[in-house]
């Protein structure tokens, strides 16, 4: 959206006018053509080419016509002008030629080796590659909002201590093992001489290591949920994804600030805890930021009677959304991690406070612009590949990251399931682990990290390689899922709803086949799940058990200010039963996993509440477009746990 | 969304990290407000400042803190360096200093007299100014195409002869008459000294006409829509303002092309006929475009199956209607005016092959971006009257366009209506027009017509004057809308179907209280209606009789093809007599005012017809945010005439 059309002067229009409609132009052609292959693909059951596949496609062949067809205008791009006078770039610089004043804003600084003619019409190239900052300001925030946004919270929290583990741990052992090898295979091309030492130092390799290990396995997913795939390999991989993306964003960020005093290739043990703290620091606040977001919004719709005006609630709705990435970012943190744990939040609480009609609305509208987003970004890799004028490929750099990425894989899945294995009461299958193995695609966060810089060489390489692993992956492993899973004989047709009651009833009975591990159910999920149900349910969303009740007698005055009307009706209306049943079924779940002998609970209690519970979250759980319209106005509000 | 936060490489990003995420986070900030606001106000029935007047007030005060309260970091700003080698303005800069090579982006042209330092944070506040472009590419398609899309056709349709004389007539006098008064006070301010003969011609004057006679009334429309005004009150005015926009915008175009070869004072015939020759090109030429991506919607969404998919049918209606917009203005027509008739034709042949989601998913896309859009557009005219670098106000000018946009809405409505009056069964009463004088208020067209060119001081002069004029008008017309409808003692609380089925009984009674005029009735529109409900209704929707009954016998293989399944099964369970009631009626509502007595029609098939089309175009009149959710699940398919 940066370079639209510039309305300047009639008589100077030659350059400029109408060039930025004939690129939004473009893109809107390219998505259309998408929408129609998707839907003609839809329609025969075609599973080899997935969407975003198909988009890269469409770019590909654009960026190769814009390339190779159109015609240069532009007879200046390429020369280099001095002002003596200037001693550092201002943001906006004035400048006199023959006595007319221009003003002219700061792009970017370039290398002096870019500094030459390109092929083909390198003004209308140029002006196809938008700014990185659009990616991360509007592009990417909907896209993570709305995988935390239709998150399958029960689902999610069942398996939550795997998917920290692989998100965490394996994001990190993933960095590491991709900037090792590469770090190899930069020696021998120092060795063989493609590369001078002095220009690739182990932190690029790390930084390499760390935006190649942002998975995006979107293709996949559509064809899971398509399909309905076993729900906890498809919660596994979704999980894993959505946080690992938070992960290595806040990972490459940190490694970019990791500056060694000496020498850059020595362990500096400052150096390296700042960095660690760095993590930490970024990764708490922007949970924080988006999270705070997320609980005024809460407030807001609960406390005003705003959803008597379901356009107004979904603006502010949608504008508090945003805000808590731009804030994150105006402050200095991660606005990616922000706007991922608002989505959940919002999801959570405010959610449960939204008219029926916003609850749709929502929905409907992140659903879209997450497609929309998507589809943009997989359109401009396709074109990108062709119109990006510093693409540096070298045959040894991208053969060494297609290898490391695919061991990197490999040393974070195998490993940690072991591991996984060990406390599961519900095993991870191997066939599972080589599903997963399989889906580490790469995507919209790995080329989104890898052109926000491409400055230097070193920048450049890595950007063109990210560009090809992308590609790689998204169409051999997202076109290969559907015969992948026929291979691995991985079982598809699973309604959720059922298998959940299935589980439900298989955990109340003594043969205990839970899915929690110890680690994950013992105190924490515990401590976090009363809480939740006691304090800031009831304080943040009109459900739960009234804060009068909660609170100690003493902040009765408060409590009885904060507390809902409706939850004091639910009590009177449901009776202390559903509460109790609740209670128990959070016990059930988090405490007997605990003690693995505990005994069983009353089955059907226990199911009905789980079934309660899953309906509301089936509300929000959208996944892809085969979302059909459901009738909202007379489904009841749902103020149980959940 | 311009200048979004620019990832520089960490040494630089003093100048410009996170700028972007700010002045996002500022303009959130102020629509949240708005929204809060809007909500206490709708809450309350206060009616006196709508949301826009709101919007534009948190402007004005952010725009004395960003001026007055920060402090400024860029001292750079300012300095105008000079180039040598430079011969012209190239778009892109290479520029080198101290040995790195930085890359400027052309901005505009500045006139000398402008680069002076300015008060408090100039570089925020020069960040705060977006580019024009962006009014024009992203905010005024979506408030314009929403226009079209929720036009109620019936009601227009009743009207479409005055609204016609309104939009084009009363836009052309008003302009004419605001040039001429303007001309007059440039004379004086000339006189007096304020101002040089060879800064401001005569073209200069018509051009601020044309500019300033675009209304937009979307505060009037809002409490009319509100408090259930007299129909064809609210169809005038809204009919009105919307051809008005374009009518306005086309001939600001022509204006600005019209270049007499010799004194631009003087009249050159030869350049004045190929001005109105530009004028019907570009307006006829934006029509087709406009209207042919519709068709090519209709079509689509006809002839394929993508209704199973409502977000991709949703996508590929949004895509394609922005692509009409972008289209036109890249084949240098006029893209409002294309989005315009894209979204009256999109309403009238599309909306009806869509699936019942994707019915309510387009509507409340186009409502919230529309909300967004004009709410953004009045708080960035509110911060643009302190943050906006080159304002020039002069008080004898101001005073001039205040009495001159006055004197021309009364030339306009007064006039015009009485010789409607002349040819209009159902006069427009005299209440109607001064509440019609009352609402010429001027509000984002104006504001970005004259925003698009501030390069030379007039035009910053009409730049400065027209805020004004749009903050004077909005404020005091706007505020006094209330009281002005209770002093005109103009009825409120009117049921809009209520309304029709009356008119429609008392229509085929003998006294003919019609309220179209002979000319608009007799031939022209009986024509149309024929043809669009024999040919292009049953070409483009599922709705109508069967081609292979309309065309003649040859064209039958082809008529089979294009002919929707539907259609046929239509004609079957309704039977001939819908058909017959429907073209009675027709030929009743177009032919019987041009023989005024003709005999009456049966009354109650023509209520019956009149009511089934109603309903069906209830589904879509939207306007406002108070449209609460329908549930459409089991909504039957209308395919009557409409």
């Amino acid at each position: 959206m940066e370079k639209l059309k510039e309305y300047v002067s009639v008589k100077d229009e030659d350059h400029f006018y109408h060039q930025g409609a004939v690129e939004l132009l473009i893109f809107n052609f390219l998505l259309i053509l998408t929408i129609l292959t998707i839907w003609l693909f839809k329609n025969h059951r075609f599973r080899f080419l997935h969407e975003t596949g198909g988009a890269m496609l469409y770019g590909l062949v654009m960026g190769l016509i814009i390339r190779y067809v159109t015609k240069s205008p532009d007879v200046e791009s390429g020369t280099v002008y001095e002002c003596e006078k200037l001693k550092s770039g201002p943001s906006t610089l004035l400048i006199n030629i023959t006595n007319q004043v221009y003003e002219y804003q700061y792009k970017r600084e370039i290398s002096h080796h870019n500094v030459n003619g390109h092929q083909g019409n390198s003004m209308l190239q140029k002006q196809m590659t938008f700014d990185p900052s659009i990616f991360f300001n509007i592009l990417l925030p909907p896209i993570i909002f709305h995988a935390g946004y239709s998150l399958k919270k029960r689902h999610f929290f069942r398996n939550l201590g795997s998917i920290l583990t692989y998100a965490f741990l394996g994001t990190a052992i993933s960095c590491i093992v991709i900037g090792l090898i590469m770090y190899g295979f930069v020696k021998a091309m120092v060795h063989i001489g493609q590369l001078k030492q002095w220009e690739f130092h182990f932190t690029d390799c790390l930084f390499f290591g760390s935006l190649m290990s942002a998975t995006d396995p979107v293709t996949v997913l559509a064809i899971f949920h398509e399909l309905n795939v076993d729900t906890d390999l498809y919660t596994l991989l979704f999980g894993e994804s959505v946080l690992n993306d938070a992960v290595a964003i806040v990972l490459t960020h940190s490694i970019s600030i990791y500056s060694p005093k000496e020498n850059p290739n020595a362990f500096d043990a400052a150096a390296f805890f700042q960095s660690v703290g760095n993590f930490l620091g970024i990764f708490a606040g922007s949970f924080a930021m988006g999270s705070s977001y997320a609980v005024v919004t809460a407030l807001l719709t609960k406390f005003t009677k705003l959803c008597e005006f379901p356009m107004l609630e979904t603006g502010l709705f949608f504008l508090l959304s945003w805000s808590a990435f731009l804030s994150a970012e105006a402050a200095g943190l991660t606005g990616i991690v922000a706007v991922l744990f608002c989505g959940v939040t919002q999801a959570h609480y405010t959610y449960n406070n939204l008219s029926a009609d916003s609850k749709m609305r929502t929905k409907q509208l992140f659903e879209f612009m997450n497609f929309l987003a998507e589809n943009v970004i997989f359109c401009y890799m396709g074109l990108a590949l062709f119109t990006f004028q510093n693409h540096i490929f070298n045959p040894l750099f991208i053969f060494g990251a297609l290898v490391a990425v695919f061991v990197a894989r490999a040393s974070n899945i195998y490993p940690l399931s072991f591991l996984l294995n060990l406390g599961r009461k519900h095993k991870i299958p191997r066939t599972f682990q080589h599903m997963m193995m399989f889906s580490g695609l790469r995507g919209a966060i790995a080329f989104a990290l890898a052109i926000r810089d491409t400055d230097s060489q070193p920048k450049q390489m890595m950007f063109s390689t990210a560009l090809l692993v992308v590609f790689f992956t998204v169409w051999v492993c997202g076109g290969g899922t559907t015969p992948m899973l026929t291979w691995l004989q991985i079982r598809v047709g699973v309604d959720p709803d059922e298998d959940l009651k299935a589980r439900a009833v298989s955990q109340s009975a003594p043969n205990l086949d839970k899915n929690t591990t110890k680690a994950e159910s013992a105190w924490l999920f515990r401590i976090w799940y009363g809480f939740d149900h006691k304090y800031l349910k009831p304080l943040l969303t009109h459900a739960g058990p009234p804060l009068t009740s909660t609170l100690p007698e003493w902040c009765n005055p408060v409590a009885r200010i904060l507390t809902s009307p409706r939850a004091y009706g639910d009590q009177l209306k449901d009776g202390d039963t559903v509460y109790i049943i609740n209670n128990d079924e959070l016990t059930e779940n988090y405490e007997s996993s605990a003690h693995i002998a505990v005994p069983a609970q009353d089955s059907t209690a226990s199911t009905q509440a789980t079934g309660k519970e899953d309906i509301q979250e089936g509300d929000l759980g959208l996944g892809g477009y085969k979302l059909q319209l459901q009738p909202t106005a007379g489904q009841p509000q749902k103020n149980s746990l959940a």
